[in-house]
């Protein structure tokens, strides 16, 4: 369990999911929970249970498929409707029942917002925050506050905002987290009002958009003035222009402040962790992330290269390797080359420079074509295999033909089918598969023409099946990027294939995703 | 003419494009210019001319091709080199001869890299910096001093550091650039650095970079120490993680503390200008970008919409429309009623409650199933008007069945067709299309199918179609949601369709897709 003096709070799944384009499932959820929990963050705020069916559903889901390490799960919600007892709100149910060991309520502290949006009074907002804080307590869950509009609020009736503050902590909330909702704080105001707030001796927790641009400086102000729980969301997700980057702010305070905040084997993963997250919410990596995106530590070299040559530290503001990521020098063929004979050893074949230089031309080839061998190394093995061949493609079976059949019935029903023409050890074998789409039709056909003869592919399964149109702009003309996993009892391996028609595309990728399965199992392509 | 007192600096097209991937030929640098001059930028830092022979090419082309209202160029170059005179040195020949008014020279301000990069003596590197300079006012040109690894040399340093202030103010260089090079610093570490270069009364300038996240943030703490003069690049732009977005910080001093830098109407014209910039860096513009990003003032949170609906400006940290962007209501999962409303009312419906009570449900629904509505504004307002008309789904077409085939034939061709069979306008019909992969087929067999019927449909594209497997771990039994963005003569619009299967996802947006751009042409649907 992560130190309780100072709290990483992470609101990736409630308050990052509001970006525009983010539409997170439960399954998402819980793999971008144990992502974070893997950087040691000490709480993830899970979602709105009771307002939202797919969050109660995560809540229900974490008690048995999560197992934190670091993490505790906060439950969002808002304190009870004016006019009602805390105990009889079904929102507020919904919470306790969350089974969350820390509720965070977000409650307004801005006059104005109490009168246009809660329609109520500022006496029974204080009720409503009092309430519902005490019945939670009493319940036994720990309370957190979202003051939400509270730089604003401040600004408008500063009296009242504290007393916002005030009638929490005295309620019990352990933290409360002052929001600057709007985003639209520059950080020298910001540690003013923070600095009025910590001066009521309620706990102090800052929570920053990107509207300015400061988000994180915003954060760092606070803290600076009192603040001892920070909110973020992984890659700076979040509604608008986003929330204080988690990653940029522990990374900020731990290698820059000193804070212990995650533990330094997790920070040194956190360039990993960031991109996994990206491969969950399918939102484009920045490559320009501080910390953690892959040009963080690009430089085009020139000028200074012999200088980075004796001393890399005076041309980067920190050891890379302390968050996982690398200093990477741009523009150069022989760093292609050379990275090229390295992956060649790592997979046990000692190139020839005649051979890597011309591996290289082909990667570099088929990579302006749409294809990337970064998350396929299949498909890179067995070009580089086909290379040592003398570009001769070594293979289990030829294809002579196939067919994918996709059809809307009279009645409704959708049906996919397919068939393939192959050859392989003498045989001519034809074979139809049916599916619940068309590659999936493609993937039984293959395989049950195969399976005679390589009882093995009974083992090889597709696990993931990923898809990119490369350009935009051209409609169906576009070229499509198919990604296949696939996995035996040992492993597993991606391939790629490319082609305008997604069908195509896939099938290279199944190809080789076949074949590379007979290679793991032993069997020599001929 | 911009006002002298305070400088908005632009080296987008120096610095900016150091940025990986970005490359920039002249004729784009010209149009680049011409957008930062529009913005009323007071300096446009153009580039190296003598260094790099296409910077060369601008400044020359400059002269005639370039009117500049607000903006004069800047040109960039390093001080003379150690032992020769600067008359005599062909770098500091190219600078005088760029005509540029301004010459900003870079010069080493840090002990350790005078002696590594340079290698030369601290005595030697304040003598270049002194003869430069000179030579360059008596030559008739203004100078700028950018005082690299600035913050680092002062940490390493401090009085070598302030001594390059002092030696480059006394020989004539009337600003002087403090530059955190290596993007490394944190706001309040670096306003106390700044105070102290302010303090030897030298014109003091800021030049930030990302790589803490804090280069907006670091900009505007220098402003208040005292620095007159900001350096920044459009968009952010820039190596690693990028240096200062020149965007961000005008609109954050101007609208947030009171600065008069840029016209008004240009501010108003910053969301465009950002914009009309990617279009020429061809870089992909960041839609969470503050103040110009699209997303900058879009809202999903249902929570907020009703009290949105009474006073936006509670919503908003400054009117969107000072920046020439717009507030944008999202419909999604978090939807309630009153976002369904708003969004309702922006596409010219009145809805009565109990239509929204059922809209929200169904939007939720089907978001639960992995449909999403944010970017498919065409599907929310086909659901939008059968919830009116009782659920009733009306269309132009009923669809009886389709097919569709892919085919790669022994010769290798790949090859798609598909028949879809439509009731419309009481006749049967039955068509064939051909394309270079099934939605293209589909697309062109329901076109063929209704054009005699529906002529408008020939200005009907498709022009983009994405495709996102929304739970990975299933293999081919994931479910796949398809957007297509159509286009007709006047407008785009885009449709999602949901399906285990891919074609059938297609086919659910392709028919949207059809329906609505008959909507467009003006025709009733039954």
């Amino acid at each position: 369990m992560a130190d309780d003096r100072f709290h990483v709070y992470d609101t990736t799944l409630r308050d990052g999911a509001q970006q525009e384009g983010l539409n997170l499932t439960v399954v998402d959820k819980l793999a971008i929970a144990r992502q974070l929990d893997s950087l040691g963050v000490g709480f993830i705020e899970g979602g709105w249970p009771g307002a939202n069916p797919k969050d109660t559903e995560f809540f229900r889901r974490a008690r048995t498929e999560l197992d934190l390490k670091h993490a505790q799960l906060a439950a969002f919600g808002a304190t009870r409707r004016a006019g009602v007892k805390a105990a009889d709100d079904p929102l507020v149910a919904a919470l306790r029942e969350s089974g969350a060991p820390v509720v965070t309520l977000v409650a307004k502290s801005h006059d104005r917002h109490v009168e246009l949006a809660l329609r109520t009074t500022l006496q029974e907002n204080l009720a409503m925050i009092r309430d519902t804080v005490s019945h939670l307590r009493a319940e036994g869950q720990r309370v957190f506050l979202d003051a939400e509009h509270f730089f604003d609020g401040y600004k408008s009736n500063p009296a009242y905002a504290l007393e916002v503050l005030r009638t929490a902590a005295e309620a019990g909330a352990s933290v409360i987290a002052l929001c600057d909702t709007n985003g639209g704080m520059l950080p020298d105001e910001l540690a003013e009002v923070v600095h009025a707030a910590v001066g009521t001796s309620a706990r102090i927790g800052i929570h920053c958009h990107d509207d300015t641009g400061c988000a994180v400086a915003n954060t760092l102000a606070a803290v600076k003035a009192g603040a001892t729980h920070v909110q973020g969301c992984a890659n700076g997700y979040g509604e608008r222009s986003g929330n204080a980057n988690l990653f940029t702010v522990v990374a900020n305070l731990q290698l820059k402040r000193g804070f212990d905040l995650v533990p330094r084997e997790a920070l040194a993963d956190m360039t990993r962790i960031a991109h996994a997250i990206t491969e969950v919410t399918n939102v484009t990596p920045n490559s320009h992330a501080p910390y953690v995106g892959v040009s963080a530590f690009a430089h085009k070299a020139g000028l200074h290269a012999s200088a980075i040559k004796v001393d890399p530290n005076l041309y980067q503001h920190i050891d890379p390797a302390m968050v996982g990521n690398d200093m990477r020098m741009l523009v150069s063929d022989m760093a292609g080359r050379a990275s090229v004979e390295l992956k060649g050893r790592e997979l046990g074949y000692d190139l020839s420079s005649e051979t890597s230089r011309v591996l290289v031309e082909r990667v570099k080839d088929l990579e302006s074509k749409g294809y990337t061998f970064e998350a396929a190394d299949a498909s890179f093995e067995l070009l580089l295999r086909d290379t040592v061949a003398g570009g001769r493609k070594r293979r289990h079976f030829e294809v002579e033909s196939w067919r994918v059949i996709v059809e809307r019935t009279r009645g409704g029903e959708v049906v996919s089918e397919a068939t393939v023409k192959l050859h392989a050890k003498g045989e001519r074998i034809v074979a139809t598969g049916e599916g619940n789409g068309p590659v999936n039709a493609l993937d039984k056909a293959v395989r049950l023409g195969l399976e005679k003869l390589y009882p093995e592919l009974a083992a090889v399964e597709l696990i993931d099946f990923k898809v990119r149109i490369l350009e935009g702009t051209h409609g169906t003309d576009a070229v499509t990027r198919v990604l296949i996993t696939s996995s035996d009892e040992t492993g597993e391996w991606a391939t790629v294939g490319v082609d305008e028609n997604i069908i195509e595309a896939s099938w290279q990728a199944l190809e080789q995703a076949v074949t590379y399965g007979l290679l793991r199992a032993g069997h020599v392509a001929d």
